[in-house]
């Protein structure tokens, strides 16, 4: 076999075998197959397409370039959630301890962020001495103590991913469904969970551009982790405003101390939707179970209590998450409505970029994070404002990007005269029974 | 303009501008493009395909590459004959003498031949004393005072193609027919000649494998060439056997030499076919005075003296031409039937391969070349043999190749028991006024 074949079979419509697929896989991930080959095929698969079959094996070659966390030793049911990417997107950090109070394991590995705001493990050290490094052992003996633990990822997870989306992102051959669908479910199913809920965004700034083209992506990544032995649904959410009201990484933090309070804003009710379906998705809830132990947990205080747990046994000052006042935060400045309105539309990626320019985010790998500053909106889509009304608050330090934060934000938040019709919290939810919509 | 912005354009479908294509072709051929970015492209042109508005900016880009011969200080009609290759093709230098004789001009500068047989230049060269290195100057002083002259390729012919196709060859994008009629045509445009034929073969062994992919393909050359200001036809042939029944260098003079002696075989038929085609494309003939043209520029000996005079000119020994047992050939050894039947296929690249493995063709650039030997057909398709009978004649020298060479031409004809239907010297002709079925 050679590459040119494999080029050849997928020009011509035809379906690659496993064999095809795992050899370009493997040769490509090795360096044998020469990037411009690569980039022929991917080109071929981009406009011939995948069957769903072909993606399976495509994810399952990827899947096997690196290393496959298992996590069966801890005997229970672990639980994951993947977005695929989102501005405030604070989800992850507040389930963990709400889903660990509902009787499961969440045995998060992270990456760092990249532009826009810090990434999860940049959100959590915030939190003074806490420790994203721990060792493989110490990360499993968390989990099983508290139920759950977040750290910095270390495995080496599908590296053919790594190397083929590099290529891809040069080359013009990113929105590709199967391609996608490989990319992000390789690395998925080397995590090692057993019941996977992906949140697959929607919007200008997301991947998928349209609410069907989002659809149709879950629906492939639903049948290939399925496939896969896997529990897994997915949400369709738009990406029309930052997740939560908190922008920033001590700021997320306050945000989520607030859910865990009981606080019902939008990243309450976002969080409480993701809860549930997972909870439904492990199979020993329904809905109505599922609502009871989620309410509870977080009524009777034990999920706040579960975060500090978590922080401590990550050696992390769990006092901040009891008395939250303790976190330094910025200089505060506002942002004011420059007319009468409705907050009609937000450009939610240029309110990450805003806090990116006031230290919170990194434009390159080595860039330090400024834990204290970022954005707190007081408006969301539908609010109406009047001219002077605050929209939201920027917390800097001595200036730092201020004045291109708010610029940014002036403009990503635009105020119309007609009232947007209400915000759903998702589109549709998908899993092997079938597409709901809301 | 980035070439990410290009490929995104082939790739949804949309027409790509001509600043889109000159910035590619350009870009490509500097080294500013990376390879994988045109391979991506290049597939989804193959996929996507393109307008005949595309093809022409296309192929107009590459003609641009490099340099482009101006003839138009000959002060006459510059006719060219472009095949799209074949094994013992030797029109070209048939026709040369024929055409100067009927009041064109013939300047050609043609490639040395890499694989099966040798090329144009090879051939000419088997004529002791041959120069097929002129300067430019000479070429036109000799085409101007005899009418004809063949010359190896001295100008940078279309740089861009050159690299394109290397990177075509590798990644699976060769059979595009916008990518092949920008290649040829480039280097055709960029040649100089006014009148132009191409003869576009089809079958296993040529760029297009049926007749109608071979036909799609010449009509879309000969639209890029009549926009281009051109007069040209192209001839639509198969690729099942030999042209000629000589085939080797020394060997395929000789059948120049018995053609223009007026011996009636199948090269005769063809070269007839494609002179009366170029005549009548001139615009100074129609069909029955372009065959009284060529019918006494044989007939009365004046095609064999000019490509005497010719040889003569490019400081060639024409006494070859005149005494063509000077000649010197290889030892001669047969291959023979094994069967009773009619020649019913030929493997055509095959007997290239046998001469080659006699030494008359180079694997690679810096082999030498064996004049002397080659292959004498004693049959064609159609014709009845009995086992025993002679099939062919091999020329060697010292046995080289010899077991290899006669081994791949027994499995090359292939001997039935029925009658194939008879063989047409083409499947058709077209040229702006339409298609013309034989």
């Amino acid at each position: 076999m050679t590459i040119l074949d494999v080029i050849e079979t997928k020009k011509n419509k035809q379906e690659l075998s496993t064999e095809q697929i795992n050899f370009f896989v493997e040769g490509f991930t090795k360096g044998e197959i020469a990037d411009y080959q690569a980039s022929a095929l991917l080109m071929a698969i981009l406009l011939n397409g995948m069957t769903d079959r072909e993606t399976f094996d495509l994810t399952n070659a990827m899947l096997h370039s690196g290393d496959i966390v298992d996590m069966s030793h801890l005997g229970g049911i672990v639980v994951d959630k993947h977005s695929t990417g989102g501005i405030g997107d604070s989800t992850t950090l507040a389930l963990a301890p709400i889903l660990a109070c509902c009787g499961v394991y969440v045995a998060k590995m992270s990456g760092r962020g990249l532009g826009f705001t810090g990434g999860t493990i940049d959100k959590l050290e915030s939190i003074p001495n806490f420790n994203t490094s721990l060792s493989e052992e110490q990360f499993f003996s968390v989990v099983k103590k508290v139920g759950c633990a977040v750290i910095g990822q270390t495995a080496n997870l599908a590296p053919a991913d790594k190397k083929m989306y590099a290529l891809r992102d040069v080359t013009g051959t990113v929105n590709s469904l199967p391609l996608i669908c490989g990319s992000i479910m390789s690395k998925k199913l080397a995590s090692g969970a057993d019941t996977i809920l992906l949140d697959v965004k929607y919007g200008s700034g997301a991947f998928m551009p349209t609410a069907e083209s989002a659809l149709e992506l879950a629906q492939k990544m639903v049948t290939i982790g399925t496939r896969a032995g896997k529990q897994i649904g997915a949400l369709i959410t738009d990406m029309e405003q930052p997740l939560s009201d908190h922008v920033g990484n001590s700021l997320e933090i306050l945000g989520i101390i607030d859910v865990l309070k009981g606080k019902q804003n939008r990243l309450y009710f976002e969080l409480k939707e993701v809860a549930l379906r997972l909870l439904c998705l492990t199979g020993k809830c329904d809905m109505a179970s599922a609502e009871i132990a989620f309410q509870s947990a977080i009524d009777s205080g034990k999920a706040l209590q579960k975060f500090a747990e978590m922080v401590s046994a990550q050696e992390g000052d769990s006092s901040y998450i009891l008395h939250p006042e303790k976190f330094q935060i910025g200089t505060k400045d506002i942002v004011l409505a420059q007319q009468d309105g409705y907050v009609c539309h937000m450009i939610a990626a240029d309110i990450g970029r805003a806090v990116t320019h006031l230290g919170g985010g990194r434009m390159k790998k080595t860039d330090t994070i400024d834990f204290s500053v970022g954005v707190i909106m007081k408006v969301a889509i539908g609010s109406q404002v009047k001219k002077g009304d605050v929209l939201c608050e920027v917390y800097h330090n001595n200036g730092k990007g201020l004045a291109e934060a708010k610029s940014l934000i002036q403009n990503a938040i635009e105020i119309g005269n007609d009232k947007p019709s209400a915000h759903k919290i998702a589109y549709a939810f998908v899993d092997k029974n079938g597409v709901e919509l809301y």
